[in-house]
């Protein structure tokens, strides 16, 4: 027999959307003291009515005396966040994020609060705000943790085990691995996607144009999806990235390149081969 | 109140594979008579007992007498097979293909037989195969013909009869503007997915290739799936529509340098606009 002990905490959490808000869903059905802090006093309103905090303001003085803080703010404002935050903070907190991207933010973070340690849940959907907000966004999704040197074990089990109990799967690593990795799999993609509806629009014969627009179908819209996203979001992964998905972008090109080189060649054997390994590898990337 | 005639004729589909089979399957149902041919007797087994064809056989010979004959071979197999086919054709028979280049196949074709039209039905699933063949697949689908200059109006009417019978819109077009539509929305995105999955598994550091395996979710699912299908598929585009092809894939990696462009010379607003004309610009792409 499993018993499963869970010890409730007050948590706080800093941005009430989408990911905040389901985050604080989730943890007060697990019967955590939720503490919710947004800009907007109607964000706070529609969190205690939606059951997603147990308390709101626009004041970050609500969270004195938090065990855990997750800040859930645009990127942009999480270290800014963080420094307004330490006056109510107790010395043992610990303060974790939900940002895209983990070196910059981590280096500033940490350097502000030790027991910072950065984090990355992979989850969300198209919408946006505390009314997308849902229970269960995070069951079977990836939880990425960077603990920094000073991180201790005790703070980083405390946090695995959150992530645990909202149906995630924690992984530990150091936050440039993470972002070569999301480079990888989730920056790339999006610049990958935007450059091909770029160019398709760019087609200057208007009855090309047309046609493709009607003969479009489940090829196109698959591909073109994360190009045709939040340009907010496309902007802020180029952004606070942007190294690791500059190294990307680089190998990218080259392979693109040989692609091109192997078509202007007729060599069709060899770019076969390209597909057949790319058909045989795919598959180790959907979980 | 509106009467549909459907006159009903004698078709001849050489080719029983998903294309081929689907097709026989829905026009049987319209009381057509179906003759199919494929070079495998297992195949016209098959054919007969899922009701796809009246009759099938290995041999051309059958199809003497069709009124229109349907190629759904593989592209490289069209033009070869329409010459062993011509003993067998009346003189007024209508000759159509399915292939998804029509430039090279209607050249060839339309020497070969005045009465060619060039077709291409936008439908498909992931499987193969007379097995994989199912009714109302084109329900929907767009429908290309490639009329040669003498083609006749009639024969071009009976073909787009035939099409919407199978619930696909007809879109009527030269044979150079179908293949550099199809290079932006089909082929263009399968090269550029291909890419994608090439440089993700050319990450020498197997620590971010490993977590990059475990992160990769919709966005890198959606973006990569063409690239990661039938490399017989990828192949054929490239060989058969390379010119086209290629003008779209240098239209592609000029735009793709630009965003790294923009990124190198950290131009995040500029970025961002491009993002915003994408999202602008996609839905026009999605019926």
């Amino acid at each position: 027999m499993v018993v499963n002990i869970v010890i409730t905490m007050k948590i706080g959490i800093v941005g009430l959307g989408l990911i905040g808000g389901s985050l604080g869903l989730d943890l007060r059905a697990l019967n955590h003291q939720i503490l919710g802090v947004s800009r907007k006093a109607t964000t706070c309103e529609i969190a205690v009515s939606r059951g997603v905090v147990d308390e709101a303001s626009t004041e970050l003085s609500l969270l004195q005396g938090a065990e855990i803080v997750i800040l859930c703010t645009p990127i942009s404002a999480i270290a800014d966040t963080l420094k307004q935050l330490i006056p109510y903070l107790n010395p043992d907190t610990i303060v974790t994020d939900v940002g895209s991207v983990k070196k910059p933010i981590v280096d500033r973070c940490s350097a502000l609060w030790s027991n910072f340690i950065g984090g990355h849940p992979m989850a969300g959907t198209a919408e946006q705000g505390i009314n997308a907000a849902q229970s269960n966004l995070f069951q079977g999704a990836a939880y990425v943790f960077t603990p920094n040197p000073d991180t201790k074990m005790i703070d980083l089990d405390k946090l695995q085990t959150l992530a645990r109990s909202v149906g995630a799967t924690p992984y530990i690593c150091a936050p440039q691995v993470h972002d070569r990795a999301v480079a990888w799999i989730s920056h790339l993609p999006v610049m990958v996607s935007a450059s091909l509806i770029t160019s398709c629009i760019g087609e200057s014969d208007p009855e090309v144009l047309e046609l493709a627009k009607h003969l479009a179908s489940s090829g196109f819209r698959d591909t073109s999806r994360v190009g045709g996203g939040n340009p907010e979001l496309g902007r802020m992964m180029a952004e606070y990235n942007n190294q690791a998905l500059l190294r990307s972008l680089y190998a990218y090109r080259h392979d693109l390149d040989c692609i091109i080189e192997l078509i202007e060649q007729e060599k069709w054997d060899k770019l076969a081969e390209i597909f057949q390994i790319n058909q045989q590898s795919r598959p180790q990337f959907l979980n």
